[in-house]
């Protein structure tokens, strides 16, 4: 079975490195940190590499032990959580380099990259998967490890809110009240605090949003100038796509956010119904979930605007 | 046992008022709803009165049979849920009325108004409490009973979000998606869908706010021309005073909303900390829970915004 094959590896390796994708989001950020404490539960000493790490989930357990840069040329283990693609991955070389790689997503698009893939598309959180991995483990699930944990599932649920969530998800957060972690607290630091440049940002994108087809589509969009004006940090921009999303009658909701003072933009899309947005993004060599996905576009606002809402137009058909 | 008094009374009782709160929110509509249902279950028929139904409750089950208008002169029992002082009971007099007089509710504030009182000001939601009532009843608490108390429970906690949240209210959602409740759907509906005269007026609150006293507070309004404006109905200006809450740093966020084109404005405050926003509410005869208060102040917009920075100010230091 593959976690059995999964802990062999694990206990075989001197050298483990933990990684997960570029723009790390915080199921991305506790899937790495709850790896990590449970290796060292294991008796190993990982290295957590993220080279970006967003300062909202400094608060984390472990977060102090995360690197930026790997301690080893050569790992024994690499393992990517909650990345889809190797493309996508923060860390390739590393992955790349190391003797034997192990792959743990709930993304449907993952390209299965490791040599050992455990993907379970149906999961609302990679940290959901976690629980089951180590609970097959047979490790315990205490405050620490379970806040990392809590912190992946909230932020990938919208807060229980997204249709992926399962009883299971309700089960284990009721058990890590019952044992004492501050679950209120965690939700709001992962989920509910917006740095003083998101709100800034949040006020920017609400009085530019367009709503078009009849009210069923919302735009808005980031330079990056105004990420230079409110000074603007990793992490800044995450959430920021979902305020057109609850708009009543709106069944797609656009964000999208100029890279680097290029002719280039990150593209988000959210679906409140039944298109794919996944589907959408793909056209353009992107992905992600039928109702949260990205891509990446060439060109100016103007042109990028008109390519994405022309796809999505034929997608309202 | 006050259980048993309630259950005497209700099965006395050949007419049956159920009431809630003025500007009745989720947890008030979702009471009186459950609470219908739940009596209909014990085969009575209840009246559910609410003059003012926020039309983005109309999707619960029984939504339809809220009436605005009491059908008796004089009922037989009346029930007030979720409301904590006669004077915002929405059926004022139909309570006065009735020949007994049951009070349901969460709130510390409770003035126990009722012939029995059944107050709990430890549950996060009214519909929490109803949880226990109908389980003691031996009530099955099916599908569409479910859907109703999910919605209060989902609006009270801010989506699972806030300090009173417990275990059960987790293990009680767990319960409900098993039973096949669309606990997303629900989610999206109760919490997240903002009619478009909500996302207007959000825009106007978000462009005026004010960051205050070194960025611990935040202050914003609505007025009842700006309602006019974007053709606001009952409802429309829900939730809006939660965006200044998660800003970081922000301690307390103040959102205030004139009253009827009158010198009046209805004060809501939250808290993200350890200062008691109910006991600031109260020096101007309101309430509310710490984290979560209201009151009612006369003056110009300019007049009331002084009054309450200056309470803030002082409860600051």
């Amino acid at each position: 079975m593959t976690l059995d094959k999964i802990l062999e590896e694990i206990k075989k390796a001197n050298t483990i490195a933990i990684l997960t994708h570029e723009s790390p989001d915080g199921d991305a950020i506790g899937s790495v940190l709850a790896m990590g404490i449970a290796l060292e539960n294991l008796g190993k000493k990982p290295d957590r590499i993220i080279r970006e790490f967003p300062r909202k989930f400094k608060f984390l357990p472990s977060a102090e032990k995360v690197q930026q840069e790997p301690s080893q040329e050569k790992y024994d283990l690499a393992i990517a959580l909650d990345c889809a693609d190797l493309r996508r991955l923060d860390g390739k070389e590393i992955f790349e380099n190391a003797k034997e790689t192990i792959v743990i997503d709930h993304h449907g698009s993952n390209t299965m990259f490791g040599d050992v893939n455990f993907v379970n598309p149906v999961a609302p959180a990679c940290c959901e998967i976690l629980i089951g991995i180590f609970t097959y483990f047979e490790l315990d699930i205490h405050q620490d490890l379970g806040s990392c944990i809590l912190v992946g599932i909230i932020t990938d649920t919208g807060g229980f809110k997204y249709q992926g969530v399962t009883p299971e998800t309700f089960d284990f957060t009721a058990e890590l009240l019952r044992k004492g972690v501050k679950v209120s607290e965690i939700y709001e630091k992962a989920l509910e605090t917006r740095t003083r440049s998101n709100f800034e940002l949040l006020k920017r994108i609400l009085s530019r949003m367009e709503i078009l087809e009849n009210g069923k589509v919302t735009f808005t969009y980031i330079t990056s100038q105004d990420e230079k004006e409110v000074k603007a940090e990793a992490g800044d921009h995450e959430g920021l796509v979902e305020i057109g999303r609850g708009v009543e009658g709106v069944e797609i909701s656009i964000f999208i956010r100029q890279i680097d003072n290029e002719q280039k933009y990150k593209i988000s899309m959210r679906s409140t119904n039944d298109i794919n947005v996944s589907d959408i993004c793909y056209l353009f060599g992107g992905g992600g979930h039928p109702r949260a996905a990205g891509c990446l576009i060439q060109g100016t606002l103007e042109q990028v605007r008109e390519k994405i809402l022309s796809e999505v137009h034929k997608a309202l058909k």
